[in-house]
């Protein structure tokens, strides 16, 4: 009976374990990209994973390393910006996950600061031998699109985006 | 001695589950309700639940549903709305809980993004046979008045909001 | 073998509670500040604790009960204010950790809300018989300066921030 007893627990402490891994990696989001570090924020991703916005469709690292490498994103962290993500909420289902958060894009100008983007995103996640990697971020400007709107809501129901034409 | 570690190790567990379960409950209501997902809303807290806010009092779940459906919200959303809620801070005693949250409603308008209102959020919340949901959340613009500070004390020592007046 | 298994549990259980104790510290930071709440505010800090920005630099809890106190700070929230933390991304190491965010500053003014400051803020922390506290947080305008970009480089790698000489 303690053997019963202590596979529940380690089966319990695995979701645990796998929830905060998933929270730690997108919570380093966010600095990491604000501070130009172009392979630790690609390698929030998988090899060939996906980052999907309304701006710029990514695929692999290379094409990520290419957008903190840009000027475009250069200059928004050489005159102050704050990738802002929320906390997400995650739903595991064995060696996948779902995440759905939002973010702020905060830029410094003119001497105060503006919210210059607020987007919806939705992760997918896989488990690898390296850890918990992203798969495929989506993300849309949440100006009243009806794209953005169903991301957020198959994120928090940890379902699958519907399928989307890449930008 | 192994059914005491093991016992202990049940009980610590449980702390995190719950503090994870408030958590995912509290990610998810952004994402829902800017996506106009009412029902799913309304399922964040009991049946008899409320949503005391300084525009409306809801109670119960046909209220939220109503509050989702209004021409004020679908308007945000219609437009695009982020209702971005920070991380909370959760305090768990038995089968209830309270948590304390900022939240920031920022709206498209014009073309960019305003921070429409910053509120602070005081949660209550019961462990039920569907798990944890909220049975009052008390939010105020943060405009200096005492009522919204004491509601973010009171939340961040695990305490209960003063007598309220509904609004 | 049962005992190896619990063990293990046990050290694992740790890790998770180690980080959900300072998340938690971390959450009610904001709900504090923004309530006046001066003595639970420096109680976030060891005796000796250092905040410093680029305001101000404090240096143990007499310090920051002053800053609590100040006019600039009651001006605040005496006008209504956010100090809006974003999840925080930890790394933990035996007794110490490091912890990084970012802050926004929202201020009620002329009858909506700006985001007067964005901040990278750099932590570190130590457990202590009391429970874990901050030893350090270091926060910098995300102004495009250098030392909040290494700020944020540094934390989100679980590494110590540079030398930074206190304002």
């Amino acid at each position: 009976m303690s053997q019963d007893r202590i596979d529940a627990l380690e089966q319990r402490l695995r979701v645990l374990e796998d929830e905060r891994e998933i929270t730690q990696l997108l919570a380093t989001y966010g600095p990491l990209v604000d501070s130009g570090s172009g392979p630790e924020v690609a390698d929030i991703w998988t090899d060939d994973g996906v980052y999907d916005n309304d701006v710029v469709a990514m695929h692999g690292r290379d094409d990520i390393l290419a957008m903190v490498a840009s000027p475009n994103h250069q200059g928004f962290i050489g005159a102050g910006s704050a990738h802002f993500n929320g906390p997400p909420a995650i739903r595991v289902t064995g060696d996948t996950a779902v995440a759905v958060n939002h973010s702020l894009l905060v830029l410094h100008r003119d001497g105060g600061f503006v919210v210059h983007r607020a987007t919806a995103n939705h992760w997918q996640l896989r488990r690898t031998p390296q850890g918990w990697r992203t798969t495929v971020r989506t993300g849309r400007l949440l100006d009243g699109g009806e794209l953005a709107r169903t991301l957020l809501r198959n994120g928090a129901l940890g379902e699958l985006p519907p399928d989307v034409t890449p930008a």
